[in-house]
């Protein structure tokens, strides 16, 4: 039994489990105003981000949950054009939703612009490109004020967060998905990843009902995400006019995606028995 | 960051990553004839199973495994009733079976007889009313050798082993499926476990590769599972008649499965593009 660590390891420890990444080098550890960012050069899984100890990215897996933040809402909205992110201050969120043609406008509210630096650096091809698509305005600031006071609508809102934590625990709030309401268009959609089934399946109940009290299709669905706790990751997607099983955006096809496909749009609704209960 | 593990944790190593589960005790450990056979108590993940220092069997998670290794190929099939459990010493998967009333037989071929035994006393979920089952017949012995050898035929043959290694490589070899094909009857389906799509890709390619040389079906679903490497766990099905996205044996439905629906077993076969590009 390889019962210990030897040698460089990254550890993430999450309530009684913990996952490990063998190292290469830590390359960058500072406490901005709100986290603890640190990066870290790992064996094979490329650069990998944590903030406040969560592993957040990897440059291997990054694409699974930021094609299935995205593409689930943007290809169930039949033209998507005006979008909202609040958080993913890695970039890997924004450079997703810029693969839609349709898409005009993108205003990417994430609180800590830390974040974005540190990713410019470490995660190159989260940012690539971000800067010189004129379509994507960078608004640093705090998304929960921000979705209070803005005038704008969306059709598409992408809450991309951390953990409930002292700084985004308000995303996971009733009065937050009220606000989020208030500024989509009558068919808007707003994505939110919801943790995990397995391990925080008490989140994913709080979630799913205080979304069903404000929108008419509220549903869960799932991606495998390896350097996220249990591997089995959940987001929640409320919605004020599409069924999100039907895509209706097929003539946007997008060439060499990773994870996404319109199977598995389909797919990823369909829900283990343990998880469909937890949406009861 | 909380980067070390303190306290008791047990850890299984899986090239360059590990994870740990927090842990109350080690309630045994011996070398069988085969492999180093060892039982962990958990904090919260009940008992859990190590052979070699790879993790089998947690008492919380491994409905996974078994109800989707089971269900997905007994419910495509329309009346199965002689089953060859191949390996699955731990009674989870023989269990399972168990529950289709359809089944008349079971042919429970598992080579280390110290793994059920060890079972019977540590993971009483999986083994109790095994015994008493008069349909199923424990042949401990060589699954290789046996499906060789027998005259028997099968609706239904489940491969349940370890990671491929020298006492379970050659039921990752083409002789091995031409095998279990000519046992098989001829509208027979074999479902065995064909690693990750995400840490062994090469892997899940050469399995279905293999089988698509001897089978008129070949086809790929996957699960979470939480204590696998990378939470991404794949199972490869061949099948002489029936495509397995057609569920034919719904009257049989079993109630208080925790996993496995009509819905995921459709679902289960909609690949993430990256693993579908594994089967090509």
């Amino acid at each position: 039994m390889k019962n210990k660590l030897n040698g460089k390891w990254v550890t993430e420890v999450f309530k009684d489990t913990a996952l490990s990444f063998k190292l290469k080098n830590k390359l960058y550890s500072k406490k901005s105003k709100y986290q603890l960012i640190e990066i870290y050069q790992t064996e094979k899984h490329g650069n990998l981000m944590a903030l406040d100890g969560c592993f957040m990215v990897s440059e291997k897996e990054e694409f699974v949950y930021h094609e299935m933040l995205t593409h689930i809402p943007l290809f169930t909205h039949p033209f998507p054009e005006n979008v909202l992110i609040i958080g993913g201050g890695d970039g890997g969120t924004a450079r997703e939703v810029l693969k839609h043609k349709t898409v005009k406008n993108v205003d990417f509210v994430e609180i800590d612009e830390e974040v974005y630096n540190v990713s410019k650096k470490y995660f190159k091809n989260l940012t690539k490109g971000l800067e010189a698509d004129k379509r994507l305005k960078f608004l640093f600031g705090d998304g929960i004020k921000f979705v209070k006071e803005t005038e704008n609508k969306y059709d598409i809102v992408l809450v991309d967060s951390t953990d409930p934590s002292d700084i985004s625990g308000g995303l996971f709030s009733f009065e937050f998905f009220q606000d989020v309401y208030n500024i989509l268009k009558n068919d808007g959609i707003m994505v939110m990843q919801s943790e995990s089934p397995f391990y925080d399946g008490k989140i994913v109940s709080i979630v799913q009902d205080k979304l069903k009290k404000i929108f008419k299709y509220v549903n869960l669905y799932l991606a495998f995400i390896p350097i996220y706790p249990s591997g089995c990751w959940s987001f929640s997607l409320a919605s004020k006019k599409y069924d999100p099983r039907t895509i209706r955006n097929k003539k946007s096809k997008i060439n060499n995606l990773k994870y996404y496909n319109f199977e598995i749009h389909k797919a990823a609704f369909s829900l283990p028995q343990f998880a469909m209960d937890l949406t009861k």
